[in-house]
This record gives C-alpha cells, sequence and structure tokens, in this order.
C-alpha cells in the first residue's frame, strides 16, 4: 500500500496555468508561487463580482471518531468526481497548519487517490498566508507592549490583556508564559500566551473579510485588552491597522491548486474550528461559486460544530446560500459511536451499527432544520459487509435523505462518480430553502440556548456565574446583535466527549463567553480549549527528512 | 523629492524571467512568486558547477555614523552602472529582516535611483525565507522542551539550555521570559528568550551552507544546550535535523529580483552582523559568480566587521577570493567621525575632515592588508564642497588606493559610471593576493588577539574570567580550529562607540564567548549585543498603511 505522500510525489500535476484556464481565468490574473501554486489578483476577483453564481455543496460529517471518516478526501473525491462527468467544479477547502504537521495529526490534504497537491508544498509553508498572520498577530502583540512601555496613554490594564502572541507550531511551554523579564528597557512584567496560528483572531478575521476595506475594518475592531475603566480598547485605538493590514495585502488573495486529477482547487485560510468558525475564506467561495457551476466546500469537525458556524456565521455574514449538504459518514464510525472498540471494529455489527447510527441521525435532522437538501456519502473501507452498507442506505432513504457510496480514497474520481450523480440530482430535484438557525436579534444567551437544544439535543442550558456576567456585558457593549461561535468538544453532541451516538437530556454547561469582535462572532466556551497544542513522545518530526535532492519524506 | 518607496512604486518592472534571460538562466530554471520575483532551481544550481566564476567585488564602509554612508545603494547603483556599461553583473545581497520596518529602521533595498525592487514584498514576506528559518528555529526549541517533558532522555540541564525562540519581530518584552507556566501538561518552567530571526544561528547556518548535504550536517551539529555532565546537546541528538532541513528546503535557494535599471540581483539570506557575520549566503554569491562576470556584494556594518567577516569567515569557508573591495565613504560622516555635531555637517570644515578622515585611513589599510586592491567610492551629497572632495580624493591617491565620486542616489546607474570605470581598471591592472587574516591553527585567544590588534587597533586584549575558562571548554571540546566572530559595536572601531576616528592605545575587553557549531565560528561578545530589538516611541508602523486597491504608503 503506498502512503499518501507516496501517491502525491508520483502525480504529474498540470502547471497551474493550465487549471486556471479550465475556468477561464486569463494568465495575468495569477500570481504564482513556484509551477504549481498561484495566487488570484485583486483585480481579477473584482471582475467577476456580477457574474451569476454556482451550486453551493457543503461537505460535512458525523462526529469524529479514531476511526477516521474522511471528510476531506471526500470533498476531494467528490470534485474530482464531478470532472470525470464533465462539470465545471471548483474545491474550496482549508489550508492546512503547519504546526500538527511535526505532532501525530499530519497534514490534511485529503488521502489516497483523493488529494490535492503539491501535498509537501500545501503541509508546509504553502504560499506564506499563515506566516502572515503570524507576523500581523505578533506586530499587534508588540505594539500593544510598547505602548505600555512608552507611557500606557491609553490606559491600558495589564491585568486585562486578551491578546495572545502566536505561532504556527506545537508548543506546550508557550501556553502560559511571564513576558517583560529584565530591566526598564525590557518592557512591563506580565502573564502572557501563546496560541497556535490559527486560533488567532486575525485567521478568522482573514476568512470572513469580503475585501481589503472590509479586512481593515475589522481589523480595527479587534479587542486587544481593556482599559482601567473596563472599556475595550482596540487594534484600531493602537494605530495597527495599516501595518497588519500591509503584512496580509497578499494573504487576502485565494490560492490556487489542484487534485490529483486536476481540479481546481481553492485552498485558502484555515481557522480553528472551536474557538471560530472552521471554514476557509469567505473569498475563496464565493470566487468558486462566479468561476464554476459546482463549488465544493468543507467545514471543521462533525456537523453539529462545522455545519452549524458554516450555517449560522459563514453564509449569514456573507451571504451565501447552500444547495446542498453532503454528510459523510463511515460504517466504524457508526459502530465506533455504537460502543464498540476501536481494535473490534473490523468485524460485522449491526446491532452496534443500529445503535451508532443515531449519530447520523441526529446529523440528518440538524441539516434539514436548515432547509438544505442532505445527502449521505458513506466512505467504504474494504471491512464493510453488505449487510452493513445496506443498512445504512435503507436507513438514510427512510429519511428522505438521499445516500450513495464513496470509494474515492481507493479509485478518486472514478470511485466518486456515485455520489457525484447522487449530487447533481438531488440539486435538481430538491430545491434548498435554507435559513439560518435564529435570527440576529435574539439574545445571546437565547441563541445559545438555541443552538444547545435544536443543534445538540441538549435538554438544557447551564451558564456559570462568569458567562452569565460576560453575556450581560457583552450585550451592553453592543454586541448582542452578533451570532455565537460554539466551543465543545467535537466527538459528542454534548459537552462531554465520552457521551457518543445521540446523548439525550442533558446540561450543556456555559463556562465562558468573550467577544471576537473582529471576526464578528461572540465565543462560548463549554469546556476547556487547548488553543496551543502540545508535541507527543515520538513526534512525527522525527520521521521527516529531505534527500540532497530535495524529496521530502516522513511527511503524512 | 520623492521617497523611496515612491520612486520602486513608479518603476516598470521587467518580468523576472526576461532579468534571467539576460543571464542565459532558462525559464525552467525559476520557481516563479508572483511577477518579480524567482528562486533559482536546485538543478540549475548544479548545472552551474563547473564554469569559471567572474570578479567577486565586495563593497563595504566607513564605520557607521547617524549621518548615513550608503552601502546598499552604492552596491546597487555599482551594478546599474556595470549594466549601462554593457557588462554581465550580477548584485549580492541581503535579505531585509521584516521586524525593524515596522520600528525606525525602515526597509533595505538601497535608495533614491539606486534601488532592488520590488521594495514592499523585499521588506515585507519577500519569498519567505525568514518566515521558514523563523519555523525551524521554534520547531527546533519546541522538540527540545518536548524532549524534556517526555523524560528527559540526554538529561538536559534545563539551566543550560542556549538555543532560543525567534520571531521576525522587534519586540522587547520577549528578551527575557519564563516559559511552561500551568500545569505538568504545560512544560517545564524555565527561563528563556526570543531573538529577532536573523539572529538565530538557523539563519548563519543557511548563509554558509554549500547545499543541502551541507545543511543538513550543519544543522545537525548546533549545540542547544549542555547535559547535567557538562557536554553538548545537538539538533541532531533531537532527531530534529530532518524536519528542519525540509522547512528550509526552499529557502536555501537564491532569490532572483532586479534592481530599478532591471540589473538582477540575488537577494539571498542575511545574518545579524554581529553575533553572526552578516553577509549574504554562499550559494547566492558562488551562483553569481558563476553566471555573470562580476559579482557586487556587500557585508553588514563597517569594514572593521563587515569585511573582516566577509574575508575571515566567508570566504575562508566558501573558498571564495574577492577580487576588490570598494570602501564607501561619506563627507558628512568624516566630518561626524571628526567631531561635527549631526546638525552642523551641512557647513564645510576642511579641519574636522582631516581629523575624521582618520577612520577611513586604516579602513583602507586593513583592507589592504588581505591583500585585496580597494577603490574609495565617495558617495556625493549636494552639501560636499569641492575642496573636501579634493582633499579625500588625494588623501586616497597619496595611499595607492583608487578613488571615484559616486552619484547613485540622484542619478542611479549614470551616477556610477566612474566608480564603474575605476573599479574596472583597478581590476586589470591590479591583482588581488587575497589572504585571511589568521590561520585555522591559531589559538582561539590569539584569533581575538590578532584581529583586535591588526584590525582594530587596540593596545591590548582583556578576557574576562568568565570568556578565558569558555575559551579554554570550546578549545576541550574540539573547537579550537573555528574562525571567531567579533561581536563589537559598529560605530568604533573599539568597544566604546563613542571613540570615533581612530581610536589608538586602547584595551578590547572580551566579555564572553560561545560557539555557533553548526554555523561553525565562535562568537565573541565585547560589550552587550542586543538581539532582539524594541519599537520607538512612534513606530514605523504608525504610518503603514494599504490603500482599497492594495497599494502599500508609509513604508521606507
Amino acid at each position: 500500500m503506498k502512503t499518501d505522500i507516496e501517491i502525491a510525489q508520483e502525480a504529474v500535476m498540470e502547471p497551474v496555468g493550465k487549471v486556471a484556464e479550465k475556468l477561464g481565468i486569463p494568465e495575468d490574473a495569477l500570481e504564482f508561487y513556484g509551477r504549481y501554486k498561484a495566487k488570484l489578483s485583486d483585480e481579477f476577483l473584482d471582475s467577476l463580482r456580477d457574474r451569476p453564481e454556482g451550486k453551493l455543496i457543503l461537505v460535512t460529517a458525523i462526529n469524529p471518531t479514531p476511526a477516521g471518516e474522511g471528510k476531506t478526501t471526500t470533498s476531494v473525491g467528490l470534485g474530482q468526481a464531478f470532472g470525470r462527468l464533465g462539470k465545471k467544479a471548483v474545491i474550496a477547502l482549508r489550508e492546512p497548519s503547519l504546526g500538527p504537521c511535526f505532532g501525530i495529526k499530519g497534514g490534511a490534504a485529503g488521502g489516497g487517490y483523493a488529494q490535492v497537491v503539491p501535498m509537501e508544498e500545501l503541509n508546509l509553508h504553502f504560499t506564506g498566508d499563515f506566516h502572515a498572520i503570524t507576523s500581523a498577530n505578533n506586530l499587534l502583540a508588540a505594539l500593544l507592549d510598547n505602548h505600555i512601555q512608552q507611557g500606557n496613554e491609553l490606559q491600558i490594564d495589564t491585568r486585562q490583556i486578551v491578546w495572545k502572541r502566536c505561532l504556527d507550531m506545537n508548543d506546550r511551554v508557550l501556553r502560559n508564559i511571564v513576558v517583560g523579564l529584565g530591566n526598564r528597557t525590557d518592557g512591563f512584567v506580565r502573564e502572557d500566551h501563546f496560541v497556535i496560528t490559527v486560533a488567532s483572531e486575525i485567521m478568522a478575521v482573514l476568512c470572513l473579510a469580503e475585501d481589503m476595506q472590509d479586512l481593515k475594518k475589522r481589523l480595527a475592531r479587534i479587542i486587544v485588552a481593556y482599559n482601567y475603566a473596563g472599556e475595550p480598547v482596540t487594534a484600531g485605538d493602537l494605530q495597527a491597522t495599516g501595518a497588519m493590514a500591509a503584512l496580509l495585502k497578499d494573504a487576502l488573495k485565494p490560492n490556487l491548486i489542484q487534485t490529483l486529477e486536476h481540479t481546481p482547487a481553492l485552498v485558502h485560510g484555515g481557522p480553528f474550528a472551536n474557538i471560530a468558525h472552521g471554514c476557509n475564506s469567505v473569498r475563496a467561495t464565493r470566487t468558486a461559486l462566479k468561476m464554476a457551476d459546482f463549488c465544493i466546500t468543507e467545514a471543521g469537525f462533525g456537523a453539529d460544530l462545522g455545519a452549524e458556524k458554516f450555517f449560522d456565521i459563514k453564509c449569514r455574514m456573507a451571504g451565501l446560500k447552500p444547495d446542498a449538504a453532503v454528510l459523510v459518514a463511515t460504517i466504524r464510525a457508526l459502530k465506533y459511536n455504537g460502543g464498540v472498540a476501536k481494535a473490534d471494529l473490523n468485524r460485522e455489527n449491526l446491532e452496534a451499527l443500529k445503535k451508532g447510527i443515531e449519530n447520523l441521525e441526529k446529523h440528518i435532522e440538524n441539516l434539514q432544520k436548515y432547509g438544505v437538501p442532505v445527502v449521505v456519502a458513506l466512505n467504504a473501507f474494504v471491512t464493510d459487509t453488505e449487510a452493513e452498507t445496506e443498512y445504512v442506505r435503507g436507513f438514510c432513504e427512510e429519511r428522505q435523505c438521499e445516500f450513495a457510496l464513496s470509494e474515492v480514497w481507493e479509485k478518486g474520481g472514478e470511485g466518486g462518480i456515485a455520489l457525484a450523480q447522487k449530487v447533481l440530482e438531488t440539486l435538481e430535484q430538491k430545491e434548498s430553502h435554507f435559513q439560518v438557525l435564529y435570527e440576529d436579534t435574539l439574545p445571546l444567551a437565547d441563541k445559545i440556548h438555541r443552538v444547545a437544544t435544536e443543534i445538540y439535543g441538549a435538554e438544557s442550558v447551564n451558564f456559570s456565574a462568569a458567562a452569565r456576567s460576560q453575556l450581560k456585558k457583552l450585550t451592553e457593549l453592543g454586541f448582542g446583535h452578533l451570532p455565537v461561535c460554539m466551543a465543545k468538544n467535537q466527538y459528542s453532541f454534548s459537552d462531554n466527549p465520552k457521551l457518543l451516538g445521540r446523548p439525550r437530556n442533558f446540561e450543556l454547561t456555559v463556562r465562558e463567553v468573550y467577544v471576537s469582535a473582529g471576526a464578528g462572532f461572540v465565543v462560548v466556551l463549554t469546556g476547556d480549549v487547548v488553543t496551543m497544542p502540545g508535541l507527543s513522545r515520538k513526534p512525527a518530526a522525527y520521521g521527516i527528512d529531505v534527500s540532497d535532492d530535495g524529496v521530502i519524506t516522513g511527511l503524512f
């Protein structure tokens, strides 16, 4: 069996100019980064403004399990299958984070014969977008501490600084630090924290910004601290907006690459799926819709987090109207949700499947609440039995939900043709009546309650005293109209990662609430969220190497 | 008067492919980064191996003053002038650091009509080389702390960790920090420090590496800490080499851009000029020599630091043989060295000039010690008087040293023709008998003594007790054969920045000594060295902005 990187390195890529040609993108609209990557110029993006838009297809999944679901693989394979059917399709994905490549997670470019390439470059520096975000984030931090050092005219309360430094690295010792030690020229001593770059609010801002003007407005609004009077101090107050925008000028442009079968892929942005909204950039999605008849995109984690935020944050803000949702599941993951241990997943177990499929059921119901037609994509494994597959098919069909088997990991686009045809059929026959879950005017606590009960299936919500007073303060500060961005573990519908399947009668505890004013949402923490990962006992870094002639090995 | 960025933005650049064509570089040897930047492929670099080499010209300067000398401007203008004379020349420069662009220093791309472009991109992210170095540096740090967290098999003494994290940002509060606070999953608490990226040893390693094989050898040798037995622990011991090399794969390739007059410029690498050697990469310099008849390069700070390290570190290691040195001076800076206050530099003052010119005299003598023919380039200012200029000319000619006036800032290549002709004449008529200042076999303390007395003009060297014992230890560890890399203030030949001109009868104090085993030199600190700059009261960042259509302003 070949590894993903071996398959990727064997691929004969087309020059990116040729990939662009398929979409009618002229050569002078491309800013090349090597031979196989290009950014789309601002002028070109502007020229698309009045074009009609294609169909928007969201790929989402059941709750993640150690058994794997293959959401990105399905997105890529579906795009490849559209290509084989002669359809003009673009895949719009998130950029992978560098840090986790050296940990245990590895990269994120799909898998098997459904990958985007060049895989190594995508997983390493790509076109430098994340480095630009890191720089902008840390410039803001440096300007903040420098403001304090130079007299603190804004009366920033160093106990109430909320802006954190960032690095695109898994580095646990930077989670909690003390800065400013030394003497008086070395700054004021205070507690500080580093987060991984994808957790920076600037990442979310970049992904939600319509254009440079909007980016600058959002950057200026970012709250970095509170002053002694308890009022917010923003990046705009620190005069940081222009310099940050200069650093982000190119990062704001979508990146064009290709799949193993030369399907165009816009890979751009990658905010955390917990404290942020976990979707690729609005700019890339909109560009894909303008250039092609079909845009296939995805959102982080399972549909309870990913699809909810895609709909209630990204689509709400950008005015996007999804036409269909593909819900990825595997027999293995459903059995895991039904209580089977990871080691036993290879054996047929209809009882466990019937129990675990409740997880899928709840996700189907949820997606239907948004008025979006659903196609379940069963990502096939060799260990799946006929009986198991047929059970899932019947289960879906009973619920007015389309079903297709996907074999894209093994067979590439060819293995996704059944799924692609099912999606095309659905788009033709079922109209989307997309609506967000709640109105802007609903009070924040009620928004949280609605997501918790309607999407997660919670019985009730328990707000901590801190959360209550934070909600009150944020409403007073004028943030009551913002959507909520839920930070919850991705394994369970509930806030207890061990409650698999479809938990019922549970209470969701809201621990803490804060605003990401630049991104434009209120973050709701329901448990501990690690915003700076660590490395494992044997980090993936140990196995990575480059040969003397520049071939990278050990990346996965 | 137009600003540098205005002149740069008005320039009509040639596509970088056309610039490459002048050097006979085929299109498929280029890895494009946008339209005006490209990296040269490894295959192309390999193909040059057996080509003869052109002439190597070092541009260096008298000691820096607030009056400005214009070393990079002269290098660029000289290259442009060679172009106008129909000569095949390449300029090999350092990449500017991002952090200082937001402080007070601004960018570094030459000035006036002698600049390399695209100026904004060069000063911001360029081709991402520095970001790659930041990532590799911080991956090594993360692997180090993770090793300790996971059981510390190598018995690393957390009081003797010498590896520091880095960011390409002026951020004083990161100079001295404490990391690892929190609970047991957040690492061990210890003191740590951030340096600016250009001060990372990886920057020096990248600049001295011949190829990927050599890069990996050097990375593996980097000492990150000492164990409880006092023995060095290296990056190789931490199994970090391969992953760091993967991050640096593209950063190792030289970048091709152009001057305002389309002269090819290889801009690659930029190590600190104090704790490192302050020269652009060996790979870029060698590539320039293979592609063109003339390679014009420069080194950081004045000739006492820059040229000494260029000769004794870079040329020694890479086997390069410089053919001529251009020594840049200005009347204003010479008068400043003669004791005139900055505000009074615009007035003719022959007395001060005669006094200050001792600084130039010592630099001429020093360069001659290396056996390299010297051309003094007097960078003209409108306030210079005829009498002053003629005095300098006569002074140089009395010392068997060529002289030319340079007006490249105002007139571009046209203003450098007199200088270019003088350099060409010198190359024809005077043979270089280049030799390094000391042999590898000389003991470390003697090497330091030789630089201090012969180059700086010190009477004696005072080693602190710490320095003495460090020299002994480094020799025992087998580093006695390495060249020394002097860290001294750049304003004076002495270790007292206020002693201008040509100080005599002074003692140089060596405070501390350590090895950069990957780079391959022993760093000698003669005073406090700030390896993480701070921001000023009104940082340049406040004035930087981007218009809605993507034009950057306020960068300088």
